[in-house]
């Protein structure tokens, strides 16, 4: 089971009823957040998640919307008396915007380990249990798509490990993914586990133009969390302008990439009223929802829900 | 007439309800904001002051709860279509501190004026009708304490104007403030004015030891901001160990400095019942008054209120 929950849906700039968009995915305790404006530990904190497990925070652009509250959550963080090493990914320059940050929060105590992203690759980067990928989008400045994914082994298959002659006493150690050398004799999980099962996998765009490729990108998300600065398609245009996208661009992606369901996110300030554009969201991709601050949902494995 | 609004209440960390310590003064449509942590710029959105008249920053020290708010609020001025200079104000080394975090936020449409305070003098700034005093504080750091005046000129004695022998045409005009000048003759303002009258004054503490020379900085102050990072004095000796003030060492520098007014603020986020001591706190300086977030007052001249 993945916990997934929207920690905000502005865009460009913090309201008081309406935080910075980012998204906190959570897995067995351990967790994963994507971008970090002005303001995301003040909803962290309402959501009463912690802060010491946050192991891996995932940065799509170096615009202020998305990364000026680095500083205060890596504080929080560090006051939560976190020691182990915390990863940050993003595009590049990683390493130079978050230290110049920190120019006021020298006393962190923990190692920050940067992974600073050239150009997308299709091996996916592991961490705390997350196979973490990521996609260029198209903005203004190097911009960043990401897919959560979270891998499942396949059943225990008690004929395949008899077959494979396995000792007994060794089933529960290779269905739980430990290799076992006994001289010259290695035995791999494969070895007792049916074939991979499906997995869990949440996919988040922001700011970007809208990309065909996105589609395959996205496709057979769980959950798809996409940018939808407007809901008015008049403003299509100056949204192209910006490199943002519009509630019908995030549809046509989601509909195109056969995701389960999407959240809007990213409204502008000017979208007080995002239920206004709701209906014709959904006419284009029916399990359209809109985000809202603090939106949460639990991802089950197929099985588990059955 | 001079309005102060505390914008926060919270120290070391914003929290939902209690965002971070700040203090914006406003005089005649223009403003000056004391101290911008994280979320400072929601605050304010709430109290609807606007940006676009922010002239003047004063930053008491460079822990994260006092700056990390500058480059969001600084973005929010430039999308306010400011393109007058303003001014920050604070501790040496504030130009690169300000410039470090302004990495992400390169597209600032004004300049801005920094002025390093390397040790406080008596003399004043004075920008925008405000003058502003600096004094040295003892923190962890550098950390500044500051005093805001608002001065006022005399009455316009009509005796006196006509004793100086002033044309009746040009009698506005130096009560205004102008200096008219005639062939061989200057006639300066204090010619039609009788002696300066009282004008307004607020004083911010915080984050400081207990210092005696702080009742003299704030001496006559209409309205003394100060930190009250603890309510209980058994935690008096922690307090001190970090270099901050409990409840009642402000009330002590209200008394000694003869203040009119104190606000307490800069709480603890362990102290989540401030009215606890607040009877305590008044024992000692009857016109204690607790701050609370956008906790707003209109200070006026001496005649004004009668």
């Amino acid at each position: 089971m993945l916990d997934v929950a929207l920690l905000g849906t502005s865009g460009m700039m913090p309201l008081p009823d309406r935080y910075l968009t980012a998204l906190i995915c959570r897995l067995k305790g351990k967790m994963l957040l994507i971008d970090c404006g002005e303001s995301t530990q003040v909803t962290l904190k309402i959501l009463k998640y912690g802060f010491k497990n946050i192991d891996i925070i995932c940065i799509t652009h170096f615009h202020g919307d998305h990364v000026l509250g680095l500083p205060g959550l890596l504080l929080m963080i560090s006051n939560s008396n976190r020691t182990d090493d915390l990863t940050i990914i993003g595009p590049i320059g990683l390493r130079k915007v978050v230290e110049s940050l920190l120019i006021v929060a020298p006393e962190i105590n923990f190692k920050i380990n940067y992974i600073e992203i050239k150009e997308s690759v299709e091996k996916p980067i592991k961490i705390s249990g997350f196979s973490i990928y990521t996609t260029d989008l198209e903005h203004k400045l190097q911009c960043l798509g990401y897919s959560i994914e979270v891998e499942r082994k396949g059943k225990f298959d008690k004929a395949k490990a008899i077959k494979n002659d396995i000792p007994k006493k060794y089933w529960g150690n290779l269905q739980n993914g430990e290799e076992i050398v006994l001289e010259d004799i290695t035995y791999k999980s494969d070895m007792v586990l049916g074939k991979k099962r499906k997995g869990i996998k949440v996919t988040y765009f922001t700011d970007t133009l809208y990309l065909e490729k996105l589609k395959e990108f996205a496709r057979g998300s769980d959950l798809l969390v996409s940018e939808g600065l407007y809901g008015d398609e008049s403003k299509k245009e100056k949204a192209v302008e910006y490199k943002h996208m519009t509630f019908l661009d995030s549809c046509k992606i989601a509909k195109g990439g056969d995701v389960k369901e999407l959240w809007l996110t990213h409204y502008s300030p000017s979208l007080t009223n995002p239920e206004e554009y709701l209906e014709m969201a959904q006419e284009e991709f029916k399990n359209t929802n809109l985000g809202y601050d603090r939106k949460e949902k639990s991802l089950l494995f197929e099985e588990e829900g059955e």
